[in-house]
């Protein structure tokens, strides 16, 4: 029997995070979750992500980074979520927000020994956020490969993002089929205490389209 | 009266950053420190962070980022820091560490409309640390051009490495020409309380050969 190979997985509690859980999972990864608790509203996610790899049978770290202390974004600082579609970069959007998850998931995956980080990006039905694009994520691999002990001693670090090109819809019906149980995720970027969503902001709005188009009943509790 | 020019400055408290942020300054930057606490043993850097930034009259932000959370070295573990010259990658090296500071400059230098990021790395006199290399830095800077709304509306993101190329003799002769205070820095791995080095471990050795080969006395206290 060949060992597993282990994967550091970014897990959020959102629809995208556990659908790339899931992926990651059936791709024969032995998972490690990692969230990062970066002061957002939407405080029921990370008990969505707890709940999630609870039930998956993975290992979640919790890592704290108050990103506050930076500010710039409705969804850490007192900015007013929008509940109507805007164009260009919005307000939500949190500074650097995936290069800072990913390079927290770079140095677990050097701790692990692991070579494979899992994000769930995705570059159709998003939000207009930088770090979200798949030349972004190429770009950061390619750093990575060079930033840790296996840069220096030949390894090699692999970015997956296997929700990249995946419209919503795609991405229910990939998680239906694994097995996902949607209704323990939360997307909602202002979910009240008990993780119901508001059905108003950008990030409902998607998620909602994303049930719709897959022909799926939407297992979201909303407030 | 042009405005000046905003960067962040990666600031430990160490000889390195604190002739970066000297330098920095002399280039003319409007310059933001930020330190970050990730839970290093030698917590007294910390304190000669914000004394040094003080006396430079540069306000400093300090983000405090538990790494033991993740684990992996001996600045962050219970790990023993090593006392003789070791070969490799030490155990002092913390998984990723460079890749993360950058990533929340990143992100303070796009809250604050920044292009500027210094930060104090060094490839010649140096631990050993595979994200210290000029490779790395390109490859980072390449990425934090695709990462942050600058990107994608066309900024440049720029990350200076002044002491790059610089033998830590040459890193000193520079601070004392811009009139650094280098009893107020703190290099050693294991300082105690009061910030005094222990003058034995990897960075104490460095440090004072440094003082040694520029002909300067070396102001550190040592315990």
């Amino acid at each position: 029997m060949t060992e597993q190979k282990k994967a550091v997985v970014l897990v959020s509690g959102g629809l995208d995070s556990v659908t790339a859980l899931a992926m990651a999972q059936a791709e024969g990864f032995d998972c490690y979750a990692l969230s990062v608790d970066y002061g957002q509203r939407h405080h029921s996610e990370l008990d969505a992500a707890k709940r999630v790899t609870s039930a998956a049978g993975v290992t979640l770290k919790v890592l704290p980074l108050d990103l506050r202390t930076i500010g710039g974004s409705a969804l850490t600082d007192d900015i007013e979520v929008p509940e109507e579609e805007t164009s260009g970069i919005p307000v939500t959007y949190v500074p650097a927000r995936n290069t800072i998850l990913l390079s927290l998931a770079l140095a677990y995956a050097e701790v692990l020994g692991a070579d494979d980080i899992f994000i769930g990006v995705n570059a159709v039905d998003y939000s207009g956020y930088p770090d979200c694009r798949p030349e972004f994520i190429e770009a950061y691999q390619a750093m990575a490969r060079l930033a840790t002990k296996a840069g220096v001693e030949g390894g090699e670090i692999t970015v997956h993002t296997p929700l990249i090109d995946l419209t919503k819809a795609e991405i229910v019906q990939r998680g239906i089929a694994l097995g996902v149980d949607y209704s323990m995720t939360v997307s909602c970027y202002q979910a009240d205490g008990e993780g119901r969503a508001c059905g108003v902001c950008d990030s409902c709005r998607i998620r909602r389209d994303g049930f719709a188009a897959a022909g799926v009943p939407d297992p979201t509790p909303y407030q």
